[in-house]
């Protein structure tokens, strides 16, 4: 019951910081950097710290909990593995949508691509979350997968999943610091970074509510108490869907 | 047999990586910024990113592994939990003299403290490890310790452990990220950093190398078939130090 409580709390606390990552990113783009566009202007680029919050941290991280939501237990864990994919899949699109208003704004401006240590590691992240939505589909879902790759995929799609999200966030950290860098230059319309104007904290705070929410995630994944109950015979033993459907 | 090789295997590359880590921060911090001082001026904080990687990242990690490694298997604990707990405050000696090269070099320079991502995150990590290293020596190595407060710490130590390892990696990368668009202006001295220079492609490689040892960390810690055998009657039932003496 008490074990129950707390997941439960956890699951809540998730949720909010998420809400408010994806809320706080939206306010730094909308009410300090000057809203939205998609035409290559400094407006487009706007999208990329949103759709990147969105995508690459807070569904990804919703998606990565879904089996530790009490709901999902002692039913068929089909729907629930096709929802897990579904929201990753749309966590992945919205993460590479995320790229192209970054790569747009910087080749309409003529400010070359991936260059920074932030760049290498965000797409590293994004690449990474690729294959192993990939590798996720096909050892999971495909009813071909043969039951000796399953196995051998499972541990490392369980630490690839949480080095995702590490990289995820090491991204937006680094992400954010560089645009803080990059748009607070103390010249006349703005304070400088090092000043601490309201921007600045108000974009920190993104940062610590992203780091913040990623550590929750990361709580409650390693928790093993909190693991789906009445698992299959062996531990490892995922049915991919058409064996599912014909149980 | 296999999984053997496997582990061992993934040490070595653990160990390599780590070292490779603090090799590329010194010859940063040497070869491309004027090598080391303590006298409050750059050279002073070229210690830093020396330190914080020695510290935080590698030595912190080789201290999170050690219970993987195959030789600290099978004989009794107590030397390798004094060893993980005195290499732990090593790493975290090493991360506070870190942070006081950086706090010193803007003081010296009236450069303000804190106001970076950067800095927030980087100090979250130094402050939940000192705590982490605390409340593990007073559950974990004090005879006094009840068994109660083992058990409830356990999983908390080992998602505190990751998580720390997480926030450091951003604070590496964010870090590192920051020196290069600091220092790389593109003036007279020096080329901007978007056109890569050798220091912006060594600097970044740093950073790929701590990213790429954390996740090898990551790896080794999160795959339960490489956890020390044999373990206690209950998997929480760590021995404190006066206990295991007297066994």
């Amino acid at each position: 019951m008490r074990a129950a409580v707390s997941l439960s709390l956890c699951l809540l606390v998730c949720l909010a910081l998420g809400l408010a990552c994806v809320l706080l990113a939206c306010l730094w783009s909308s009410r300090f950097r000057g809203g939205f566009g998609w035409d290559g202007s400094g407006l487009e680029f706007n999208w990329h710290p949103v759709l990147m919050t969105s995508g690459l941290v807070v569904l990804y991280g919703y998606a990565a909990v879904l089996y530790r939501v009490p709901l999902t237990w002692g039913q068929s864990k089909l729907p629930w593995k096709l929802l897990h994919s579904g929201l990753m899949l749309l966590a992945l699109l919205l993460s590479a949508l995320g790229l192209c208003a970054v790569f747009d704004f910087h080749n309409e401006n003529h400010i070359p691509n991936l260059y920074s240590l932030h760049s290498w590691v965000g797409l590293s992240a994004v690449l990474l979350f690729a294959l192993q939505w990939v590798a996720g589909f096909a050892g999971f879902l495909l009813p071909c997968s043969p039951l000796s790759f399953r196995k051998r995929l499972k541990p490392l799609h369980v630490w690839l999943g949480g080095s995702i999200l590490s990289l995820s966030i090491a991204a937006c950290v680094s992400g954010i610091n560089e645009k803080l860098l990059f748009v607070l230059k103390g010249d006349n319309q703005t304070s400088p970074y090092s000043r601490l104007p309201p921007e600045a904290v108000f974009a920190n705070s993104l940062g610590v509510m992203i780091v913040a929410f990623g550590l929750v995630v990361l709580r409650i994944l390693t928790n093993r108490n909190w693991q789906r109950p009445d698992p299959q015979p062996q531990d490892t033993a995922y049915t991919p869907l058409t064996q599912e459907e014909n149980e």
